[in-house]
């Protein structure tokens, strides 16, 4: 057994299974003709802790799910421009999409007889999107280029950055020092950001690529260009980070920001991203799976997420399909935009850790949260395939 | 000072410097015309604890940079056929190559006044050849399919399987337990694993791919063969790993056993696994400079350490240099031969770790033998580019 458990713990092995296990992923979704993701996401579970335990959840590979969320939003943000993302249309679809689960959540927690601090924690993480859920599925169906999609985009990325702000409000809140000076202060930090990384991406680190492009820097080493892509891919993603927004905004800025380089002599910047992709968004994917151990469940507490589950998916079909409206767009593409906005993911779990952690919520609301953000993950791609293809 | 350190252990502000600091290294590389991978160490030495201090060897980054190796050999094994390794005359460039070094590596333990069991470990150390560095630097040469190429890389390859073994025998012969039977076991099992793993990535996976590549699963998912590649990748260099080889013997009998496959509708796999080998690779070669702490250094470990250098240098010249000759190549191949021979990178760094970990090696022998190795693995570039050039 000792044994046993020396080699599984092995680098290679952990790799080799989650690679493996995104292949069969690949093979059953060809076969049943579904999203990937959804069954990266199951065959996770099934040799995660939950069943099987041949891998665990380790630093390690929380740090490959985390590159490969970085990564995937980087390639995302490659095929937009930047004036797609930026709209104020698009802020309304995040704002009224933040409030509706926020509130609602609140309430559910409140009925469900969680304290104060809880029903709080329980509406925060109800309200920032998962983008790359649905990003991959509409990539998936090449219906990256629609109205509705880059709505569902541009409102996420708005919407992840309103989240975290809600969650830095909730924790002041829990902690009893709500001032407004922090508050702005995240606020301004994120636009100045947003605008100034946009700019320097554009203006002048799309130049300094495209000018070494041309120098014989690049015909000996073809794949030094590439490195420094990457390069600025994390250089983003640190520097959201380190002003409390989540790194995938800094990556998927990166990404929109170097969309307009053109490469001639160098290795492809897209295709080496999207190999890169290729790989540590399955392994993302799988890991989200591996994450959710269901040995703490009882009754009233899957009770609980189903109600959660369904607030969940509720509140944001209708916040966001009423904010789509409010900006004109028609009934089919607002309730796609509705859809499309579900899904929570790694946001979510994000709150669920930080709640956790600072020993605010316990076990089994923990669970309630990762499950809840898993199941509509799980449902988005199935419903948003139907409903598109119809 | 603690938000500091707090930001720069965020994993993408180690990326986002670890892949800057291989940008510069190409950028001093092409001014200064020398081996990219000397660089991208120098550059890691000045960024890790020993200067700057910008960054540590973290459990992530050491597990970067073992996928680094793995995928780098992965790569090299793509571009070589199965009968350019497995050769007689490689075996004994490999033999005469670890016996020389070995002996002479415990002579100079002994001149030093090391106990007998260090002079064990010190020999030990000598033996293995690190194929990474002088396969990338034959690889920048475009010198990957010369005879003097197919003979560093076959023999580094039987000689990386002869290392484990001087090791194991090494720990037995410190331990006081010597019997012949798992020793016998242990090549055994090396040669079973290498024979079969050939035959059925050759036979088997190869067309497995293949036929997959025909179907509508690649016609759907185009990335997906990639992934099942990769998969076949690390499942060797883990199979390898816990029979007691290294992941990178692994992960090299893959690549090699694979190179024949050619793909029509699916994406790349060579593509792939050079754009991951791009990021990984540099990473790893930044880290071995990171790995390296002069703090410990005094002078008489200084001029140990210089005559260990000298001693591994020129008992790996001579050595193969013999073994080739033997082997009837003509001088300058042979003294190519010997001089690609010369690096030890990460084998006798994971000797020395091994030692450290026994308790058998203290810190000044452990510093002596980690710096040896890289002093080795910045030399040959400089002197094999000089050498093959002429």
């Amino acid at each position: 057994m000792h044994v046993f458990e020396e080699l599984t713990s092995l680098l290679e092995f952990q790799l080799c299974i989650l690679l493996f296990v995104a292949f069969v992923g690949f093979v059953i979704a060809w076969k049943i003709k579904q999203s990937v993701i959804i069954w990266e996401i199951l065959i996770g579970i099934v040799v995660g802790p939950s069943l099987l335990g041949l891998i665990m959840y380790t630093d390690v590979i929380r740090s490959f799910a985390q590159i490969g969320a970085v990564i995937l939003l980087f390639v995302i943000g490659l095929e937009f421009k930047i004036k797609d993302v930026f709209n104020i249309k698009y802020g309304i679809i995040a704002l009224i999409g933040v409030i509706v689960p926020w509130g609602c959540g609140y309430a559910l927690a409140v009925l469900y007889g969680f304290n104060f601090i809880n029903c709080v924690f329980v509406g925060t993480a109800l309200t920032a999107t998962s983008v790359a859920i649905t990003a991959n599925v509409l990539k998936e169906l090449g219906k990256l280029q629609t109205t509705a999609a880059k709505a569902i985009i541009g409102a996420a990325v708005i919407d992840d950055i309103l989240g975290l702000l809600v969650l830095s409000f909730s924790i002041q809140v829990v902690s009893g020092t709500i001032t407004a000076l922090p508050l702005a202060l995240i606020i301004i930090k994120a636009v100045v950001f947003m605008v100034v990384g946009a700019l320097i991406g554009h203006r002048y680190l799309s130049r300094l690529i495209e000018k070494l492009d041309s120098t014989k820097l690049t015909g000996k080493f073809p794949e030094s260009l590439f490195i420094l892509t990457m390069t600025i891919a994390f250089l983003y993603g640190f520097i959201a980070e380190s002003i409390g927004l989540s790194a995938i905004v800094g990556s998927f800025l990166a990404g929109v920001s170097l969309s307009g380089v053109i490469i001639k002599q160098g290795k492809s910047i897209k295709d080496g991203a999207e190999y890169i992709q290729i790989i540590f968004a399955a392994i993302f994917f799988v890991s989200l799976g591996i994450l959710a151990d269901f040995h703490v469940l009882t009754m009233p507490i899957i009770w609980f997420l189903i109600s959660l589950t369904l607030v969940a998916c509720l509140t944001k079909i209708v916040g966001c399909y009423f904010g789509a409206r409010v900006g004109r767009m028609n009934h089919k593409d607002s309730l796609t935009v509705g859809i499309g906005m579900m899904p929570r993911g790694e946001v979510a779990m994000i709150v669920a850790l930080i709640g956790l952690n600072l020993g605010i919520i316990h076990q089994d609301l923990y669970i309630s949260l990762i499950l809840m953000s898993l199941l509509t993950t799980v449902i988005v791609p199935v419903i948003l395939r139907r409903y598109i293809s119809r």
